[in-house]
């Protein structure tokens, strides 16, 4: 069912927004799988020409098994559209990144997108930061930095900031940049502008996973099996 | 002459600052070997108990030759004073750092240190930032991302920007955190406050060579022997 909203997500994004002789920026996680299977239909139906960098060493794997050409931001530091999936995406369309540990990146490509559209099932749609996400922000930190930086956000912004911790290795979960990622609980409504500038500001802060006025349109496949279409509210 | 001024300088902040059971940073570069040495010197004559965090590969080594305690920000998150040296220094006590490519470890544990002591020869002091030191502002990068923030350093702040490149083996420099160092070369007087904010918010930027509002007193050891000591100003 969410596989499905997923697929439907993924798939008018492509459609709506992938033309011929494209640099595209390819996300990573789960909705995105469905995005690049679309897309790799598409270059074989249409004899597209559209060269692809990841963000992620999953969606590096992903470009490759789908036969895309890849490339990097040395070659292509402007990307025409970057996709890409999230975690929540707030009425604003802020969104909260970095549940697959690879939030650096995605914002290095995002950033580099003159449109960054995200795909996204039902359940990532939210009002507020917190609805449905309940894991917390995600915060790549300089790994002799975790501890200053985790008491630094519980002391500044309340909440509780945890190290994240790897299921297939001892230890900690290291992001693909040989970084730490922190999880932070946050415990009420935040001005997320003005949170994410500070908490980047924080010295040994690589990134974090507020994605703050960087995405032009969401869709979100439908438990219907319809899409909504939500864009950037007017400034 | 500049190495007698720097032993001057390192001296005259270990004799001020540090203390009994303190936890130190230990800053990077070619002054704070003095600082070490006199540290050393210190701890054996005077039986001191003290930590030491250092902020880099050289300042652990450093720690080590001279059989001080070394520890980590795991283990000591706040640290009473942390000693470094400095690039540059401005009449407001901002700071460059960062020619030794050891920037992102070094504000990592300045940030940590309640008070924070810079030392210096007397050719790092400026009114304004460039007047003494033409190699740009250091900034560290995520690999995959030093062409487009280039391009956005330039496009933005205007100068130039470029890849620090290796003497002693091919290709570019590597941090001691696996990242890349970018130095800018900028071509005016900037508001290093909100121009360090916004080159810290690139996607892809680690952290910049700006100290700013960090340093809380700077010794410059001087040509003719002395010391100058020059406070942060009140707010």
């Amino acid at each position: 069912m969410t596989e499905e909203a997923k697929r439907l997500a993924g798939c008018a994004a492509v459609d709506n927004h992938v033309k011929n002789n494209q640099a595209l920026g390819i996300g990573s996680g789960s909705t995105i799988v469905h995005a690049v299977n679309r897309l790799a239909e598409r270059v074989k139906q249409e004899n597209l020409k559209v060269v692809c960098v990841p963000t992620s060493f999953q969606a590096r794997q992903l470009i490759l098994q789908n036969g895309l050409v890849l490339t990097d931001l040395d070659r292509h530091p402007e990307l025409d559209v970057a996709i890409d999936g999230a975690d929540e995406v707030d009425s604003d369309l802020n969104l909260i990144k970095g549940g697959g540990g690879c939030l650096a990146q995605e914002k290095i490509v995002a950033g580099c997108a003159k449109s960054f559209i995200v795909i996204a099932d039902y359940r990532k749609d939210s009002k507020n930061f917190g609805e449905q996400w309940k894991k917390g922000v995600p915060i790549e930190v300089i790994p002799m930095a975790y501890v200053p930086v985790i008491k630094a956000l519980q002391s500044r912004f309340g909440g509780v900031a945890e190290l994240r911790m790897a299921v297939s290795k001892a230890g900690p979960v290291v992001t693909d940049n040989g970084n730490f990622l922190l999880d932070w609980k946050f415990d009420k409504v935040h001005d997320w502008r003005t949170v994410n500038t500070e908490i980047k500001m924080i010295p040994g802060v690589v990134d974090t996973g507020l994605f703050i006025n960087m995405a032009e349109r969401v869709y979100f496949g439908m438990e219907d099996g319809t899409v909504t279409i939500r864009d950037k509210p007017m400034n």
